[in-house]
């Protein structure tokens, strides 16, 4: 099984960034903790502050992974062109937000891409992106 | 440890309701499922279509358990008093929804209770549920 | 056949409650004017104030009935959770008002049911119950 | 009695124009059926597809007529100028639709005619027309 | 000097319809009133209730006459149409409403006539038409 | 002369829930020190944090008390029903808030029952009921 | 019969201020031109910059003055004040705009005052006051 | 192949209307230069003011034209009963319109009949037209 | 201990002014019956209809009184800079309406005093203004 | 004469993408059988999914080329950046879609590039693009 | 050169009012730290918290200074008539704020007067009166 | 010292792009008259236009310089995510617009950026990049 972890703006700051908001870790650090979970996963991580670069790598992916787990960080909330690349593939997306999105300005709260993602998980620090990882395996048993 | 999973109206017709959103399973047969998953949590249930019932049972809990994972159906979207409960307790609430309420009618896309809940987890089906349990279990870990 | 009239908030007043928009007369006294009409229907009447226990009746009649009359007063503006428990039942429902709702204060003229409901009368007093029970032994009547 | 029954624009489609809608039966082979159920009443038919000629009739007729039974389709939802004829006569009107207009797009949710209209039938089919009908002779009678 | 007066919807009521709003008098008694105050102008009145004919009239006087006095009733808060006229032809509008439009339903407060003709009088009864002649007049004057 | 206090959800919570807002007194507490303001006054007071029970209670006392001293906590900003209640019950109603109901959430700056109530008092802590019931006696005073 | 003209913030600059919408002239020079046409009508006149100054000279003259004709400038837009002052006085007001306000900046669209004035004239320049002489004084006469 | 082009509002003035925008030619000359591009074509050309003819003429060609060419003008802003008729007849539509309506006001920046038309032309002067026509054949060619 | 009470505008017309909605009495006539209730309060009264000249009068009392009444009229639907006035000084102050402003226009319905007042009493008639200065001793009590 | 077409954020999976909505054929198969259309024109083909290199290029060809066709996908309801471009440079633009962006989602129905390009085309499917540079060609003609 | 600066309300109160916002100087303070800057400059201070007086104050100085530097407080939001003014007058106008408006309460987001002055400064502190001037100078440098 | 001055989209086509708004300078000129103001201030320029090349730039200085200018053009308007990356840094960042935003399109009136910067600074020319480093280097000296 193939997951891509796609991350966007200002997350390569995470461990830095308004820390009492998103933690002390980077997201390297977390990598590290998340793959030994889940040995049978090959897990593709990427990030890019650029947003058609984001969107190439959805296209890179899409065809092809069974799953991607995305934090399109402030361009969950403008994007359509992203929103458009996630409907156009064939891979399922889980959309992540480490914080709690709905409990901050009123402008996150409105994602573009929650109405075409499969399952949204949001203010669950770091393990968001293991649980989504968890939700595409339960899936792909359930097909079974 | 001690959970307690709220569930508000229309949620007793799972496995009843619309099959196609909300799938075959009543929450009865999956509580069967989950409890093994957490031999020590102790998981209450509860499930009431009134209102104020809600709030009741949120009251309840609210000063002695761990956790709350509350699906409050479609008064997330309309009730400023379980919103008031949930703000006025101390035990911590995680909001789950069951379909991705983001890509359905547009007045289910608000929900009042996410800006007072410590996380929101939607479109993973039952497993949902699961996943807020596990946050739970998490949190509690990394505070020692 | 059996059709369920389901009456919500404050309609247990009619008769007392403003006369000059509601009239002088009991929902007990229509009723017995009502039934001579369909003496082949089997007519269950319920009233409750609280929103939730208008939920478990939809409930109760929803997968039996051949059909549910609903007037769900004030809570036909703000209950998401009626609207959903409309939805979720097999039933067909035909919403009616005593009073032309479009002709009052504008928060009475969008209601959360109508787009669930197979058809919507309001304006026409106590009558309005009438015809829609007679439209539900027509679509009955021609669907043979 | 006298009743006037004036349809606005597309209506003369009736049975060619989205049947999935609007069903399969012309208005002239429904007035048919009509008529025999209310001996005593002089039911007069209108149609016409020009605004403006629907407010000559309202006028012609509003003077001397018991009632109005008026569909105005799709001028239902933008013109003040009924609106003005039905409130400048002294004929009471009733409004109906075929559909169930609040079940359909958002443009079609408010009608400028509803408020000063009697009363409002939609959704119940061809039938919505007698039923107003009904409710006009029922008025009639209550009066005396 | 040449001007036309233009009515519009339900304006051929006038003396007949809401008289606590729009007074008890014809318009053609008030026009037999009105012109001894002008004899060095032909006045021109014209009245329909549909749109486009409406539209049809200042086509053909908007290129010679000296001045259009419009009172396009309930067709001056919804017509994009008539606003094109006005403002295709060269002859400079007045618009007038008899009752004060501001004082009543918020739907009439938006004249969409307004932006492009050259003045607005209202609540001055039927003598809003008087000083929209003399307000042409004496335009003609000074710009001797 | 007869007072029913009657309070809304989470006001059960007084003394408990968050204290800087609402201070660390009981509602019971507060009720022995209000009553012998007014000894001749009967106050009746009731809590519920169900909408249909409190909408029960408005309408027991609302056809023989002398005035009703009304909470309802957050459903004012929600609940049609409870509106409808209060006005069509004879008794008048004067809203209570026990916080500065303006200087919150946004959601909050609006109650749908201001409308139908005689007066509102908020911000002035708990002794706004007192304030309440001085105003009720006053206006007793004035009509004698 | 005792007519007073108030004017607004601004207005002491015309005949100075943006000529190509106000014109050359002073509204003194207007004045003198305006009063011969009205031999019987005592013509107070005043204008301030200060809305509060614009209150009190309304309450001055509200309870004896015949008519106020009143250009209360950008205040139009804005004050509520001026509004409660034109409401609580007994002299009908008639509101004057020297410019088609409708033709200008979408915030100049709506006034506050209009729908509390008899009458409204925008867009006749000058001319505008003297059509509000002219309709007190017919008022006048048609009140004989 | 049969193809009816449809003009609304104040067309006709096209070539005396407003030449900055919409050009010298009038509709008709621009006629015989678009017809020799299409001999195998028969073009059909209609044009009224009144909304209610164009809802006729689209009946009449609705069910047995190749394509309808429709530039309704002022009626596109504001006209369901247009769309209605758009949508209730078999032949597809194109809409044109000679000016790029989103340069201008803001009002002409939404077309209700835009979403029932196969395709939006605009901004292109009269060869809109041609290519809508030219679209149709296309169409026609690559169903073969 | 001082209390200023400041008024707005048109409250100098109390007794005058709307007597059905204000009642009859002088605001200089009730400050006689209201002084003898707390003789140990120096109570200090002020009224402009000039915003700024209640602004100055905030800025002079702000600083070295213990509280401040005050009934912004008409400005306290308008005035940012009333607003920033009472945010700006010391004096903790009181918002008191004579009327209920809620049941009224709806731009009155919202206050942008409120969120800066301490408290909010409205509909309580002159009352409205001793449960105000009542407060300020309570809290000045309870204080110590 | 020289073209530059310009594609937006995943136009690059055209052929793959949504065949229902989008076609079969990609872009590339699509050039080929336009250029022999225009052999007196050089068009030049980009496509990018980076909006800041979309400027990019906008800014390489605005200077020197005769005409852009841009279709910029999800930028273009949302990218005031491009928006500048588009107006910054001499070459007129045509904008292009090849479905009816007014028939899909609400979001998709503002355009901010509209205002600024000389025409819009949708809903054509590919032939949209050669329909645009056949308006360029026609302008070019009709300069000389 | 001769430069006005204005201050509105409030403003009169700088070193007393929230320092934490808008500091501990007092603006006369300010003025000797800022004359000397600019010895070849008249600078003329004026501050009134009465909106009439400031336009008074910009019509005396409109006509004959070289700039105004204008902080109109509160009244910035929410006076049309200040607008007027300095759109009225000859000398241009720049708009200074102490504190980031932007980053504060969403009432102080818009500023109605930004519109109509050449160029808006805040957040700067006091020196952006300084800015201010500043510019003025420069603009007069590169006028020669 | 050190300050980045970053320059957003279109903003390399200074002194060729719409010079009557922009002027004729391009800003490599401009920076040239700029840096001997500030001998004391190292000055790094950097334009791009990608908006996540601007998110790469302000990470880069974001952590090291003492202050960052930004005017990041179209970007301003719709980038949450360079919003984020602005509150994300520890370097303090001015906004500057070298035209009046205020007095252009309404689009242009609200930058998601203006809360998270120190200070806004419009329409003061190219010259506003030197009042902004002015700011830095005052703040610096007054906080030693």
């Amino acid at each position: 099984m193939k997951i891509a972890i796609i991350n966007g703006p200002n997350l390569n700051l995470l461990g830095r960034r308004e820390p009492s908001i998103y933690g002390n870790q980077s997201f390297e650090d977390y990598l590290l903790s998340l793959r030994p979970f889940f040995p049978e996963v090959e897990i593709d991580y990427y990030q890019s502050n650029v947003e058609g670069e984001l969107i190439n790598k959805i296209h890179d992916v899409g065809f092809s992974y069974d799953g991607i787990v995305l934090n399109a960080g402030g361009y969950s909330h403008t994007s359509v062109a992203i929103r458009d690349a996630v409907a156009s593939v064939k891979t399922p997306t889980i959309e992540v937000h480490i914080s709690n999105i709905y409990a901050r300005e009123e402008f996150r709260h409105h994602s573009l891409l929650s109405p075409v993602c499969r399952a949204v998980v949001c203010g669950m620090g770091m393990e968001g992106y293991r649980y989504a990882v968890m939700s595409f395996l339960q899936e792909s048993v359930s097909d079974n």
